[in-house]
């Protein structure tokens, strides 16, 4: 088996994704709250880039969630911050969900013969479902601003880490997923600080959201598999 | 001071480099290849994209000197190996180098106001030259086939590790950086093995060049600072 790891959505060449199981990776926060809602029991979550196609696709029992500049879209029923889907809000609910770079993320891995939301959180439960599905992989940092962000890196060299324990046979990864598996392991034990030391990470402490960060780095806590099926990612 | 890393050639985009530092990185084997030339005694090198190129500018005590795949060119004096750039060939001869990347990376970084070759060999040298000039600094990996190569994000966290320790004030980076910074603190004491286990590394060994990648990773065995000045890489 062999993984290849995408710096950025910038560089998601759609070839890199053909006969493969592709794991959209965004930590702060798309992929965290998709992973969190699912866990509260939301039926299924669409990701949309636009305001627009959000309001357009949205059916009266909906939910519509999403941010802009890490601040909830307003009118919205939910922001982006993981915690803000309780059971109470969206068990059994549909949601609609328009962020800046998951989305986009997400869009661009639909060439994949499969499509995984990763994040720290469902770390283990994702990486056993890619390994089941028998299809090298490919880590997609959604990025920020068409740039790489720390986040995402370390999500997937976490992934890569993971990944190789769970290959008897061995895994060939790509030279940059070997460069984050060097930089996950630099980590071990700090991911909440390398989090809120990144450019994203930052912006959130600017803008008091320690908390989200706290949460999206909560390695493993929930065993969620969100898989891309018929344009909604359910649990899989 | 700040300092960014740029994953490979195919990202560097023009506007990155306006008034900055830039340091160009291709450890192997070109910007290695330019300091061990510097080091043994050339008056200079021109790099150039093309062999016709090469042959173009050539006077007639000057040395033609490259490599494709990794492979000396035909009827080249020389080819990319750091180790045949002794002072019995190159004293006082200007060279006339053409390699697959590092060439393309330093053509990139015209834009910036001044332009370093960095690699291992002489990180010290260079980091130090760079902190001199008081600017900010972009560090340019030349990576392999337009994508990013493990062996020039080693070097460019070996780099940012330099900077920070020579910046008292500290030392702002992009996410970037800071990954590539994480990635060669984990690879401390075990450079070799690093190089050796990226895909450029693992062609070099198959063709035999295992010695290459000794040389090219010999941290600080050389003071060269090697800096563009009229379109030729001198010692500055």
């Amino acid at each position: 088996m062999r993984v290849e790891v995408i710096s950025s959505v910038n560089e998601a060449r759609a070839d890199r994704f053909t006969h493969r199981t592709a794991i959209v990776i965004d930590v702060l926060r798309a992929t965290s709250t998709i992973v969190a809602a699912l866990q509260a029991g939301s039926s299924g979550i669409y990701t949309v880039e636009t305001v627009l196609d959000a309001r357009a696709l949205q059916r009266p029992a909906d939910l519509l969630a999403g941010e802009r500049f890490c601040r909830k879209i307003p009118g919205f029923d939910l922001g982006n911050s993981p915690d803000e889907f309780t059971p109470e809000m969206v068990q059994d609910r549909r949601i609609i969900l328009t962020t800046t770079n998951g989305t986009r993320g997400l869009h661009k891995a639909v060439r994949a013969d499969h499509v995984l939301a990763g994040s720290l959180l469902n770390l283990s439960a994702c990486t056993q479902a890619a390994l089941d599905l028998r299809r090298d992989i490919v880590l997609l940092c959604s990025g920020s601003h068409d740039e790489f962000a720390l986040e995402d890196g370390l999500c997937a060299g976490a992934f890569v880490a993971k990944l190789q324990a769970g290959s008897p046979d061995g895994l060939e990864m790509d030279d940059f997923a070997a460069a984050m598996l060097g930089f996950y392991r630099n980590s071990t034990g700090q991911l909440y600080e390398t989090l809120a030391s990144g450019a994203t990470g930052r912006r959130l402490l600017k803008l008091g959201m320690a908390r989200d960060i706290k949460r999206c780095s909560q390695l493993d806590s929930s065993d969620i598999v969100a898989r891309m099926q018929g344009g909604m990612l359910t649990r899989g």
